[in-house]
């Protein structure tokens, strides 16, 4: 008898084949889940496999446009940067697909999910749903059996599961929509260089053309809602649409790669090479057009936001209340940031250009006074004098001025 | 009689040299203070004018190696960036020049000290000297006097100063060694771009070399204490010498270029173009570093501390106590970020490329251990599932799981 | 002509009765304002003072309903303390105050508002209203007039404004629903102890019941629906009526009462006495429902938030975009703040007793297992083990221990 | 052949008599370690008990005064509270035993430390020694044997363990000098109040002194130097007498007492009743004599690490990178924060009563200026004026007013 339905992240590769076998060894019916999340895969293949290994069903669900709308869009409101750098790309896919496999799981009234992720946040993120999780790389009956590649690969032939001819790259990728993320294997060494045909998402910047392109990009409550190419007059409307596009423009002119060392949840660091082209251009674009439109004050509140959501989004808590919350409020601050960019893309570079919104907060007239030196000069005065009292009394009354070398 | 002394920080340039002969008429004894903070300009011919103009000594300092030292090193340590973008270039020269002024001022005996600036945070950080501050541009007497450059023009003719024959650039400058900053004019406009030839300290990276450089910086207690170009062997050691190659080298390869409509600390934006080459190649390999040998939890905690720096610094709190603090605070936080980062600079970009420490947190090993999946397995599902007692209790108890659409 | 009209905010005091003829004296018109904010004060016989001294209109505005649901509500949403320590009685009365002046303003389609606050914070919450402000304590020829009691003493006699007899006390007091505020006069020295009967609002804890009074408070959206006399099986359920109850309670059972010294907006540091009984009842009670009903770590982000409320309130931002967008998140995060607190009133003091909610995040079995030991053995190890990577790592890599002496 | 050498923090209950014999039986040798911290403990009869049971040796320290100065004090200049209210008084006894824990492990060259204890934290503080950990109650070999009370029961009547004859008390109590904490049983019940009898350290306020004691504190680098009872003249100087004196005063008046649910470190809330009398008089003075010396910004950003502080300590992070530099900078923050605070006690509330100090950054004269409304009004106005620049904009610019109903 059935110990009941596992809903399995399959990729199609050779670990999740044979967790695939595996489960079924178990006695659990295994239902295959393959999310479209934007990766360079060929999905009907995947979809035979998982039926020759014996998959009861397979789910290939296409989950493009609400990976743009739920979860980039918002950690573009966020500027979500984790440890100043990263742009998470990893991490806002896993809640992608831990709805969609959750709600599989749900729909087709299966008790289990079960993935091939050794990642602790994969898990996290799944715990969430009314379901159990079977995280085969964490139960000893299996960990203790596939020691390594070679013990996979064994029980691969063993149990007819096609084994993968071309030789396994010496570092393990991580791809969707948002980026590629590089790491392990050789580039674990975090002194030795990545090797320059690593990036599959964007071209060296050495290689791309010597010519920029200038963008346009409209944005609404704080998230794209047109991209224009300035100079070729194409545009483009709908969230994947932009986002895919973004990815193409900075693809072309190497926009976005990073090498750097993050501090994991679980508290070691660990060395991630990334490549976000389009994520790049949108930060940049965002936050331009943010520090026109918001007020300075709700701005530095909403910073100290943006980099919690960063946080709790990189260590697996985008189904918690904290990250809901957080949510809402950052969603409540982007009321008013509208308006268009202008920027041109080259060389790896984004450079902004220029902006203009209905709700820009920027007032021409009064910076000119201010800067031809006759703003109420007096009020200035008296501003900087009321500021100073406490600066003045300091000094004076606990000792030596700090203005002294 | 005299009315005393007064320390007048002098350019060389029509508003300050109407502002010497003002003060003298008011009945002032003018000393001339030009402060060398590695700006372009013909300090010798300057200090013919403020001789020939009524002062009565002229100091030339040349502040350099300390506006390194005791300002830039201690916001690379901060990776002190104002909202996001703006390296502060102007903020952190005007402590230097201030803590310069008031110390002459104290030597020479005189009471006041004067500026051409309008800027509020200049009187701010001159305020916590025991002298008076005289703001020539906040004075009624001499605004209503000088109610444009008409007025400046007429009057340095009459008073026999020298008037610029070339004509003045659509826009306004301010030029250190850490930056160069545009604004108002033509520039007030915050949709139409920058001109292309606006830029003095950096090339137009359409124009910069098709190779890269690739430098190493090897860091002690959070600041550089040495940069190698790799390719040409070459190496600089002093302060001075290796932020100054740092600027050559950026300044080579267009690096630092950002367009920005900021908020001033009076509450109004403004737009600014800033070119910042050796400052932004320094922020990224710091950045590295830190990362690199910084716990964690720290790096939280000190990046709350770096903003409240940058916004300090930006309002002209630099002599305040909560500056002191912080930078105290932030000097500690630095012990163990030492080590060398290397990185190539291409086009207006900075790549790290690798990096290396004998005090890192990076543990070869244990990242190993961890992607193969056989870290601790038991440990990580006891760690996911303690943190997951809150979330499943929260959706529970209060309602409809967030991992629903 | 009239030079306009003003609405003077008049509290039948000394000194905005010489504000009234004073203004008069300029040329305006001038209609007195009188808000009742839950103060002791003889209205009618205000209105007739101000109509005898010349004002065109008067307008007795009662305040209070307003005052406790728009503005003492909100900050017992956030637990609203300034400094750790003081509750905002003066400073959440100034936007409800300033709210009804600008209303009448429009309405009487005056131009400008006057107060008799030397405060900055008055003019400043009153900034946002599209009515030119006249503080008269800011005009030099005002200022300059009225040097001293003396001078004010001498125009009352002058212009007929009735003098008061009882001579004024050696403080100055600001009273309203929420607290009486006692500073300056011979309170100004901080070392010196505040007179036993200054206190107006709260008994004296010596002489106060020796028996305690028990309430249960019920809140719905982190603000309260109902409280309940449990001995007596008294309760009162509108706004007004429940925070009127609460100080009468707490000024019986001489609960509030604190004195200290605070940081102005300004910079300067200033003594200040409060009684604030009601206030105190709740703020315990309102935190102890939050952290029964409101998850861990939204409690953390909300407590920064209450934090970020209390300072803007504090310095007069009330209006100001941060300060919407701050009330927005924190009422947000009351959604779940719902259930019953017991609590007892005795001898200055607020103990709770016990609390139940419907909403409760609080889990009797999962605590019971816990304390028993047996809850999960495994995971906590795990949980411990994965926390410890990073302090085992640091202390291995950076040095000695930390544990030793 | 011996496993090993154990440290075993050993209390003389029935618990950790069960586990002294087990982990002999497991073939460990047991060195028993009695911390006194203040507890009411007859120390020599556990140290005879200890042998009995066959404990190679048994040492009893007396870390009273350490755990003053090494840990209360710290806590004190943090302002170190837990969520709004817990004054952490387990949490700070935590690292003091297990610094002394470790210490004789080292010394005697054991490689085990062994506790009675179920909480995480505990294990999570010792961690960061060289020493491993055995924690009973997480090891299924002990944990399955001992599933109750009645088999902890059984096993000492078959070891010849003393079996205690008076009856547990319905809950579970944690004392040490700072504190005593209730915690389970029938307080588990967060509704049901808690029994009248159940305080040990705290008189009832009800049945406390009907006259006030007044005393006056001396603070040096944030930590008292010195109490004085200003009635009886008495003086207390050293930290251990200080602190003990205030316990025995707070402890006389009732002072202290809390009932509250707190978030644990692991996600569940629990319910505590605790009673710290010399920690709160502490409390409440430390704020004063801080605000009255500490520059308003220094101590907003202090605030904050005070708050990180209590969050890093309670959940076990006292040995960790991130709480050494927090306490580093609290530590700074406290170099000008001395002077003597008067107070009065009374009936389960302490009230501040006065303060000075010759590092006060408090200036009457300032004060007085100000509240006459003479000081420098053009200044105010203008610090005002330049303030409502951005609501003005922000109001004209985006929208309704927020001073509209």
């Amino acid at each position: 008898m059935s110990k009941g339905t596992v809903i399995l992240a399959y990729s199609g590769g050779l670990d999740t084949s044979c967790i695939l076998v595996w489960l079924k060894e178990q006695g659990y019916d295994v239902i295959a889940f393959l999310a479209n999340i934007g990766q360079d895969e060929d999905f009907e293949a995947a979809r035979i496999k998982a039926e020759k290994l014996g998959a009861k069903k397979v789910f290939i669900e296409d989950l493009r446009s609400e990976f743009v709308e739920d979860f980039i869009w918002p950690s573009v409101q966020a500027n979500a940067v984790y440890e100043d750098r990263y742009l998470l790309g990893t991490a806002i896919a896993r809640p992608c697909i831990a709805r969609s496999q959750v709600e599989i799981a749900r729909r087709e009234g299966a008790q289990f999910v079960s993935h091939g992720a050794t990642g602790k946040a994969d898990s996290l993120t799944l715990s969430v749903g009314a379901v159990q999780i079977i995280a085969p790389w964490r139960i000893p009956d299996f960990y203790n059996r596939f020691r390594g590649r070679t013990d996979l690969m064994e029980y691969a032939q063993k149990h007819g599961i096609p084994v993968p001819v071309t030789p396994k790259a010496p570092w393990s990728m991580d791809a969707n929509l948002m980026h590629i993320s590089y790491e392990s294997g050789i580039l674990e060494n975090p002194k030795s260089h990545a090797p320059a045909d690593l990036y599959l998402m964007t071209k060296n910047p050495e290689d791309s053309p010597n010519t920029p392109d200038v963008l346009e990009i409209e944005f609404g409550n704080g998230v794209p809602l047109k991209v224009t190419n300035v100079k070729e007059g194409k545009s483009k409307n709908s969230p994947l649409d932009i986002f895919s596009y973004l990815n193409e423009i900075g693809g072309k002119h190497g926009v976005g790669r990073i090498d750097i060392v993050e501090n994991r949840f679980i508290g070691m660091k660990s060395r991630g090479i990334y490549e976000t082209p389009g994520g790049t251009i949108l930060l940049q674009a965002h936050l331009d057009i943010e520090t026109f439109t918001m007020d300075k004050e709700v701005r530095r509140i909403k910073q100290g936001l943006g980099i919690k959501f960063s946080e709790l989004v990189y260590n697996g808590f985008w189904y918690s209340p904290e990250c809901d919350f957080v949510r809402h409020c950052i969603n409540k601050s982007q009321e008013n940031v509208q308006g268009k960019v202008q920027l041109s893309v080259f060389k790896g570079q984004v450079y902004i250009l220029g902006r203009e919104s209905p709700k820009s907060l920027y007032n021409e007239e009064l910076v000119s006074m201010d800067v031809q030196g006759n703003y109420d000069p007096c009020d200035a005065s008296g501003f900087i004098r009321i500021n100073a009292v406490r600066l003045r009394e300091h000094h004076r009354l606990q000792g030596v001025s700090s203005i002294k070398k």
